[in-house]
């Protein structure tokens, strides 16, 4: 299949390294300096030798494809949407998001894209422009939004493999609930507390907060705050060596994808959700303090 | 007069230090080192240069005195009032109790002494053994608890100088209560985001945190929040500089006040503080993180 990745963060690379094994990928980055490494050098995964050749183009260069996966960051889907939606592809070309959070629902509500969207349970981590790391092994959660089952499954087939599995949900809304859940909790409390996510549990008043959390998402979200809880344990035991990303992005003085994540949250809601409410505005003096732009 | 101070920490210094400029003072230490640094070099105050020569004992060598100002943290009022009721002290010998967080109180109740409860508004900061910095001009403040007003003012008159003024307050739960206040914003907020203390208003989303905590504080105080918003502000625009205790205390991996600020707080009341219970947790957290024993 003829397939375009949008976006050449970690999971961006790391989505194009794996399905280009068996299909025809371009990456789309935003800068030419990327672009270059990518198109002299070929995407490598740090664990093998030998580089996957995939075509690089900008995201203002975008072509016709057969699937489109945006790997983009949650604020970046409005601009990736106005770009599509200026290139007049095919209509039933379709679009898989693979977003934290849940703040671009609204606007791909407008697409006139088959749309599904997704979760990732991998971890990434981008050594540089043409190098990512697979940290830890998971899966591709999709679930049809406005594309139709069948399409979906069609696409899963292809897109599917051994080393690089993708699974159908039904339930969107579901899927990328209980994903906002994890980050909810693993995310700000990590970054706040500068541990790696395993300390969440091996802290116990770490915990105690990380149940609050996790009380006060699964309230918002209407979902079932026992299975949840175990479900982040779940996560945290996995990953208890892992980085947060957010973590991550202020060790390296980016912008961190709260306002998609406990923002969400907050903005959702009418009722006090106040530890959520206190991380949100931790993870926004912390962005301050650490001359984050705005 | 013939003044005992109980506890070699900042302020037991600092006022020791002022004090025996016109009293006779003897410093009650729990270290032998420190009480031979004391005797051996004196007191000094680090922006002068003549040490000042008071008396150093260990705690368990408490003599009569004529006053005794008991210095030492919260958690250690506890055996201190356990070695005073072993000395048969003069009934008359009032006490002053110079405490952050008001846990102590209950305690305070059986003594046989006069007590008086104050507050210092100083900055004061140990060097070494035997060298103290007066980093911020403050006052005492005392009240009466169960020694007469009467005496409360011989004595403040007698302590009070113009270089270290002490005043007298009419109700010591107010002045109780209001450093609590004070202590329970700046203190958590502070060692958990690692800024100095103009910090919180400098940056909005600590400020939106710190007006939360001192609602609540308020709330469980029953204090007017916009008189005491109003006194934190002035307290922190006052101290912008300074690195709070409980961030020194982290630093140097001390335990910290986190139980008697916070924890008084939270376990004062059944309804929800829940910012006050999120920094409580996490200065809990913090301490584990930093391996300060419990």
């Amino acid at each position: 299949m003829k397939i375009g990745v949008i976006g050449g963060g970690s999971i961006g690379l790391l989505v194009a390294r794996y399905l280009c094994e068996n299909h025809d990928v371009t990456v789309y980055v935003r800068r030419n300096q990327q672009k270059q490494k990518l198109n002299d050098h070929g995407l490598f995964l740090s664990s093998l030798l030998t580089p996957c050749r995939v075509k690089a183009l900008l995201t203002n260069e975008l072509n016709e494809e057969e699937c489109v996966i945006v790997c983009v960051k949650q604020p970046e889907v409005g601009p990736v949407l106005a770009l599509l939606s200026n290139l007049n592809l095919n209509e039933k070309t379709p679009l898989i998001f693979l977003q934290n959070g849940m703040g671009h629902i609204e606007l791909i509500h407008d697409s006139k894209q088959p749309v599904y969207l997704g979760i990732v349970t991998h971890g990434a981590l981008r050594k540089s422009d043409h190098i990512v790391t697979h940290s830890g092994k998971g899966l591709i959660k999709v679930a049809n939004f406005s594309g139709g089952g069948e399409n979906l499954s069609t696409i899963v087939q292809q897109l599917n493999s051994k080393q690089f599995p993708f699974q159908i949900e039904t339930n969107w809304e579901k899927v990328l609930a209980e994903k906002l859940v994890i980050n909810a909790v693993i995310n700000p409390l990590t970054a706040i507390f500068e541990v790696p996510n395993g300390e969440i549990l091996r802290n116990t008043h770490l915990m105690v907060l990380a149940k609050e959390l996790c009380r006060e998402s699964c309230s918002i979200l209407q979902l079932d705050f026992m299975d949840q809880w175990n479900h982040v344990q779940t996560v945290v035991t996995n990953t208890k060596e892992n980085v947060s990303s957010m973590w991550k992005d202020l060790k390296e003085r980016k912008k961190t994808e709260n306002e998609a994540i406990s923002g969400y949250l907050v903005k959702k809601t009418n009722s006090a959700i106040p530890y959520t409410t206190f991380v949100y505005n931790s993870m926004k003096a912390l962005e301050v303090k650490k001359g984050i732009n705005e």
